[in-house]
């Protein structure tokens, strides 16, 4: 049986799994990529005793595995930007493939390394950079490739998630937050998590793969949780949604929609019923429809399940000595498509909007007629009448979909009204049909 | 751009939808495949005026497209076994790669199949087979092939989901029924569906890509939905429990479990949240853990997307002309495991039992007592005093796992209890922990 030479840069937490679940499943995976794949050299500058490398061969310095003409296929699990993006690169010019689980090295540096690993002939995959163990990336380059994609709706960060699962009980972010850090969900600086950006680079790979069209992460639209209460939680709840912080890719006839926002979704929706640490990705395709994958997003073994799906991949084609990849992107370069992301007035949503007004007669047909004024049909509507306070009344519309530049002048409009007190609250909704 | 051939027998439903996918979808396919799939030639024997075929070759002799020199693959969409066998048999010994969406022909006489067409260096592609237009075959076989896989549960007949989903409502098994027929989610002859042969032959062809073992659908135990009750429905309701007609396959030291039955799962389970005509398959692997893959099951197009999927790979490789496909069953023949499927007696499961009890003292303590004396714990008991008739009552009781020959013997004991009347009612239960 052929061998195949894998070096492992980066012994954390997912490069931990993957050695050890490269090591324990060797026999089975073998026998399915058709050839041995071989552990040939593992660099970490900050060694583990936890993790018995036997007699592979080891380094503290990651040029080692980069320089080794021994290594076939260069695996990048140290994270971060720089150090990372110089060694694919290096791994690349020495005519090497590359497997990486780093989704902001993708995301922000993906069309570079795609065009370097072109001109060298050799592979880049990023299974585990989207959605951890759950093989979306493969569902959406291979699995529907009979498809045009039309949009794709994803929980891709599990923190996030857990947040707003627990926030349904009542409970605030911060307190929630807190927990999240001392059950190890949440970093001790959570910003990447809590205010979009991971979820961002994540969204940013699935739409090139999808569209076919370059990753383009510096045009995303990122908003956070931080501001979503358990009181918008239980009046969603009581429309029959539930809040969820998506990442929503669309595809529209003059450009792309990509955005990460918290976003009401039918509770009758499995993406719905999705709690806790886990992720999903809906996907709609024109001919299948609406498929959902389901798993979990982080984790050493979840996430080495994704690294090696990809090293057999690759393997599979190393021994082939075929070139005959799967696009990175889903699309032959010269098939990609000429679609721009679409600034954030021009997307299409459904709206949540929360107005405090005045307890007068009027103020309801006032606020009705704005909305209508600028084309903005209303599907529910609930005024809070019990929680009448300081001779204010909570207000909450439920809107058709329409342009956010729609909603952005309505609620212009709403807040300059002398009888609607302070800020209007928003929060995009799907109902995706 | 190199041109692969295509040529597609049967333009029934599927073959409908494959042809027209292939054609509205032409530019983007070829931009993910690397070349243009031309469809070389249709033949069926009756031919659909709903469908332009262009100038497209058009025969009404299936052996047409066998048999033309230009067709590199051929796609098997006839159904039924005795013709479909001949012209997959055909096919490959004329060296053509084949794709098909023929399950019950795969689950029958796959092994003979797959033998032939490694001795013709063919491959044998059917996706489309399990789960309509999810890409389960794909995420068993690639996106999850570091992993060993534990185990899958799946909701994998849409009519059988669609009559239960129903049934919660209160509504008898005979009155649905008569609804799916009418609204064509079943057939004139539901047996197929309603008792589990349909979903034997995927859970069959499912538990070889996943556990690497010869397919044996004559050793899957088959049982239908027509014996569920709404009161049952409602009874496992009121435990926690939703009842779905699930397929499971389970690796054991000693052997695989393959059964397809009513199940009892947790409603906190996603997998229970899945309604109407939808299939989803859960998939334990021991370093991903638990995914899930969520879709359409049937239908014109989406199953011509899986079938499309499947083109595209073998034109991937056929363009390529490499012999590095990825094996049929998820593992090389030499690498497969020797695993028999275990009988029904030897698996493990948690029961749910129903028994009408005489309303007498010390019942309750003869019925606790036979279950204890074969080794039966109880997770949760129901005495419905309220429905108490004839002198008679249910006593609902769930079990923990146990040995499925543990509680045969122990219905016969509880049976042969003076003060129980009649058969007890077993349904088994899952926890997916």
């Amino acid at each position: 049986m052929k061998e195949v030479n894998v070096g492992i840069c980066g012994l954390g937490t997912v490069g931990g799994g993957t050695f050890n679940v490269l090591t324990r499943n060797a026999e089975r995976i073998a026998g399915r990529a058709g050839c041995r794949i071989r552990i040939g050299r593992v660099a970490t500058r900050t060694p583990r005793d936890d993790i018995d490398l036997g007699d592979t061969p080891f380094s503290t310095d990651i040029a080692d595995v980069v320089n080794d003409p021994s290594i076939d296929i260069v695996v990048e699990l140290i994270g971060g930007y720089d150090t990372a993006y110089e060694l694919v690169m290096s791994a690349i010019r020495n005519g090497k493939h590359v497997v990486t689980a780093n989704k902001a090295l993708i995301a922000m540096y993906g069309n570079e390394l795609f065009e370097a690993a072109d001109r060298h002939g050799v592979n880049v995959a990023y299974e585990a950079g989207v959605a951890g163990g759950i093989p979306v990336i493969k569902a959406i380059r291979e699995g529907l490739s009979a498809n045009r994609i039309d949009w794709m709706a994803g929980i891709i960060n599990g923190t996030g998630n857990y947040i707003l699962t627990e926030m349904r009980a009542g409970r605030a972010f911060d307190e929630v937050l807190k927990e999240a850090q001392a059950l190890g969900y949440a970093e001790a600086d959570p910003t990447f998590d809590v205010e979009g950006t991971d979820a961002a680079h994540k969204l940013t790979i699935m739409a090139s793969a999808g569209f076919g069209v370059p990753l383009q992460f510096e045009k995303a639209y990122t908003e956070g949780i931080a501001d979503v209460t358990p009181y918008d939680i239980a009046h969603a709840e009581a429309l029959g949604y539930r809040i969820k912080h998506l990442g929503i890719a669309r595809r529209r006839d003059n450009g792309i929609e990509l955005r990460v926002h918290p976003t009401l979704v039918p509770k009758s929706h499995l993406i719905a019923q999705v709690d806790g640490v886990l992720n999903a990705v809906l996907v709609d395709g024109d001919a299948v429809g609406q498929t959902m994958y389901y798993g979990p997003g982080a984790g050493d073994e979840a996430t080495a399940s994704a690294v090696i799906a990809d090293i057999v991949d690759v393997a599979r084609s190393v021994a082939a000595q075929s070139q005959q990849r799967v696009p990175y992107l889903g699309f032959e370069p010269d098939a990609m498509e000429s679609l721009d992301v679409l600034p954030m007035e021009d997307i299409q949503s459904a709206y949540y909007l929360r107005i405090h007004a005045l307890d007068r007669p009027g103020v309801l047909a006032s606020v009705a007629s704005i909305l209508s004024e600028h084309g903005i049909n209303i599907e529910s509507i609930m005024q809070k009448e019990s929680e009448l306070e300081d001779g204010r009344i909570p207000v909450i519309i439920l809107t058709h979909t329409v342009q956010e530049r729609q909603i952005n002048r309505a609620i212009e409009d709403l807040e300059s009204l002398a009888d609607v007190q302070g800020h209007v609250i928003r929060i995009r909704a799907e109902n995706f049909s």
